[in-house]
């Protein structure tokens, strides 16, 4: 999402020397993880082996709520508040780490299960980067 | 975002006749403008002039979060009910719409005003275009 | 919550002819069938039975999306758009409507449907109240 | 909302050494703090003087979306994971801490700012008291 990188060159204000490249590919992370997240818990629902996935459904949908979530955080820059960002990123990267962990383990039987693990690791991934640098 | 497809295309049952091109095309435009009007409010909050800009932040705030639910909505397929698929859009369409609106008439004052107008635009049209097909 | 009541009262300008009593009422409902939507996904999700309780899942997903969203539009009040906040009781009031009837048809097998359902008609019924007086 | 308890209680299998009550407490006060800074940041937004009220609203909308993702998070027990749970209060307690703090030098100014900050510190110490029990 170019529009990302736009409205973040076009905010009014100082951004607070944060780490524009890394902050804005985290939330494109967290957006990408988000809509995956939402996918997965759903197709999940709609297999035949849907007793075996239920703890893969469950943790879609919190993976899912908190990439929302840290996508709003990162996404605003008035009041500035570090330490909000810095526990919003590490319940986000908590969250990926466990649905990418679930999602892998059925990854050879789901391809939404392969896809929505590279989109965790990838948003895990984006915010340790981001909290490397506050 | 690619993944819409992918995840779409990864779906284990049918879609049930639903358009792919214009729903997937639906699903980043409620993806991006949802993330357009998170930074949008933001940015206007940070302005010299916000006193004037009011209507602007929270016209953003309904059309974000109708924008976040009606991308999820529409990721959705489990147990379709096209009633809420449609009542959904028109809610989405009609927020949209009315960002737009306040946003453009910022446009030429604030950049994240016409880039947001923009997103709003185009998720507004393609609303409207899941709409002409259920 | 006699916070929605206390907050509603604390709104520095006019509230714009609103009943108050039927939005309040209707802020409640929504908080109220968001939380039991959500807790219905999950016990569904815990059943033994889950797989006949996917549409009823994916229901309540969109029906608690709907009401959090709408508990938010409707507690706001700067720059009043009498139209987005009609739509979105209708996509709100539909949602309900679908997870009323969903969560109504296992009602007798399991208690959490029970308890949703009613939540859900009690919400689908101050959605219809607050349109009636738009 | 009583509905909580009752939804605990239908919950189908163990809810796993979790303390119920405690738990019950944070979800009900994560509803309240999610309607309260919704509605906060509202009614910052209509004041005369919205410029000293930037940091407050952007604070109001982190703490909201906080306590959204918290208290769906806490209403999900399949496969349940403590680690996102122990992540998700942590992220919600400082958001509250953080907001309580904002809306509490609001106070004497703004009724609106009062009963916010005491349901922030009332969601901080209840995210506390479950955090203290996991």
């Amino acid at each position: 999402m170019h529009v990302i990188d736009q409205m973040l060159d076009s905010y009014p204000k100082d951004l607070g020397g944060v780490d524009q490249a890394a902050l804005s590919k985290c939330i494109a992370a967290c957006r990408e993880c988000e809509q995956t997240c939402v996918a997965c818990a759903d197709a999940c629902l709609s297999e035949d082996g849907v007793t075996e996935l239920t703890k893969c459904i469950r943790t879609n949908l919190d993976c899912a709520d908190l990439c929302t979530t840290t996508g709003n955080v990162l996404s605003r820059h008035t009041g500035y508040d570090a330490n909000i960002t810095r526990v919003t990123l590490e319940a986000c990267q908590a969250a990926c780490k466990s649905c990418g962990d679930e999602c892998e383990s059925h990854a050879q039987m789901h391809d939404h299960c392969k896809i929505c693990a590279d989109a965790c690791r990838q948003c895990e991934q984006a915010c340790a980067d981001v909290i490397a640098k506050l």
